[in-house]
């Protein structure tokens, strides 16, 4: 798989993208995440890549010229099966959406930053407009980068057994997983189940789906979800 | 402002918190950042931070001593208003969330990693609890930078005023802002729209209204936003 990101800070992702498990997937050439950086696109004598908005009002707009050139370049590399931006407005970015990216051969992400992108460019290229919850940020590097680590670990081969992905929260629907506990067993007053010290692994499993669905409830009440259904 | 960070990769904020707005934050004095790297707490001669789960089943968990180190080392230091964990069962995130802790003088934040966090840390120490949202990452890290990004812009003197909050996205509840444009007025045959070129402020705020609705309503009705009230 092949990810291109196009970011107008792309520092930000130094971090985030050498992490453990997505390093190692691109170590084991399971995944190729190229990152662009949207000003070496922007061919004006002061590499501009933002501009005041059109009918007024606070912020800085990134330009349509850029963008155009960067993803054109992209495009007539390689077909992609998604070109993504990031934007409030976007569908909430979701387990089913990670399943499905991950299927994919190559996706690109545009990051918006500022205000906002030039609307042109995503009526010219979006084949889809993802938002990561309700709240505003900087830019849409931090969703660019839940994308990528969300997807790459679920591509066969990253991840290793122990770190099995199956019995992860959300895998099957909207499930949270149970509690864990590791050594010690007592630990300043604070003791481990006692299920768990036992090795009744019949006991385990229903003390764990036990505790997997009273937080699952408990997760959907806070967060009203199934409410509407 | 000061916010501290807990984690078992605290080389992920590289990127994330050096961007500019966090950054300059930083600089101007108004928020202090520390992260926390847990391994430092460890104090086993291999400075183990994870160990596998009792009970069984796939997937490390990090261990309670090191959290608790480091913890009532904070603790001792200065209260703190939230102690926030991430976790699949969290409240998902929102910006009254951010507008909360943008109030605050300190808040701590633990980063839960790998298949989670031994559960007797949560227990002894937690004041709410935090997801980012539906589908499963490799760690709280993420969420940990979205809140540091949204909660940091808040901040009165961070943003100037060109950047100026106000008019954002979900700012004053669940409305989206409308498309933004600038330079040049036509690219590739594609136009801006009109009423953005001819400085008619009156008809300017009027359109800007008018598409914000439209994305607003599209946005709730595609993430179900609001069906259940």
């Amino acid at each position: 798989m092949r990810i291109d990101i196009i970011s107008a800070v792309p520092d930000f992702f130094e971090g985030p993208l050498t992490s453990s498990i997505i390093q190692r997937g691109q170590n084991k050439g399971k995944v190729e995440i190229q990152i662009h950086n949207l000003r070496e696109h922007a061919y004006d004598k002061h590499r501009m890549i933002d501009d005041k908005q059109f009918g007024g009002g606070a912020g800085m707009v990134l330009k349509v010229e850029p963008f155009f050139d960067c993803i054109k370049k992209l495009l007539a590399e390689r077909n992609y099966d998604a070109i993504i931006f990031t934007a409030p407005h976007g569908k909430i970015y979701d387990q089913q959406d990670a399943n499905r990216y991950s299927l994919m051969k190559n996706i690109m992400i545009i990051c918006g930053h500022y205000k906002g992108i030039d609307d042109r460019v995503r009526e010219a290229f979006a084949t889809e407009i993802v938002s990561i919850g309700n709240f505003v940020l900087t830019g849409g590097e931090l969703l660019a980068a839940v994308v990528v680590d969300s997807v790459v670990r679920l591509i066969p081969g990253v991840l290793n057994d122990s770190e099995s992905a199956l019995d992860d929260s959300f895998m099957d629907g909207d499930t949270i997983g149970a509690p864990c506990f590791t050594r010690p067993a007592e630990y300043e007053g604070m003791k481990v189940p006692d299920v768990l010290l036992k090795g009744d692994h019949a006991k385990v499993k229903e003390w764990r789906e036990e505790q997997s669905k009273i937080l699952t409830d408990y997760w959907k009440k806070i967060n009203k979800i199934g409410a509407q259904v």
